[in-house]
């Protein structure tokens, strides 16, 4: 099990690039097979399948090979990380700004 | 004014270095001036720059000179296109279990 660094740091670099950032928004409606996935890129299969190889080892994906097929799918719960990154950020007017959505949404 | 897609691509680059990650988080804080962001790293100041530049060309800092100190701060909302991809990457099964949510909070 990855510590939250490692993760969020390998789930950065995966989605940083544009092609597995696409896969990764296509998996997010359904699994797919990798002929599928490979469609829409004009992209050898081999570089397909290494973009694939770094979304499976930063947790993003998973996939399994029925006779010759090979069906890859988003693992639920992949981006949560980023989630969890994302509400640390928030800035201290932005908390105040959420506080006061709150307080105002009660008074109504 | 970029578009969704460069603003998200330029953002996603910017905050896949550990070195701008750690910088985001500390100014998420509070503004800071460009020594106190220096401190915590083993870099030469002009590396450290560089990575602002990037930060800045990314949209997610800004930064003001008053004499010859320079304050970076954490743009408001910078980080916004990242949470809208996120939203956006839900899969079907995790928008189901939104809406479980939501009916069992009305139920109680």
């Amino acid at each position: 099990m990855p510590n939250y660094y490692d993760e969020l740091d390998a789930v950065l670099r995966a989605v940083a690039d544009p092609t597995r950032r696409a896969v990764v928004e296509r998996l997010a409606k359904s699994p797919a097979v990798v002929s599928e996935l490979a469609a829409p890129f004009s992209m050898a299969l081999p570089s397909l399948m290494q973009h694939l190889r770094v979304l499976e080892d930063a947790g993003l994906v998973t996939s399994e090979k029925h006779g010759r097929v090979r069906t890859v799918s988003l693992r639920p719960g992949a981006l949560d990380v980023l989630h969890v990154w994302l509400g640390e950020q928030r800035t201290p007017a932005e908390h105040q700004a959420d506080r006061l959505a709150i307080h105002l949404n009660r008074a109504t």
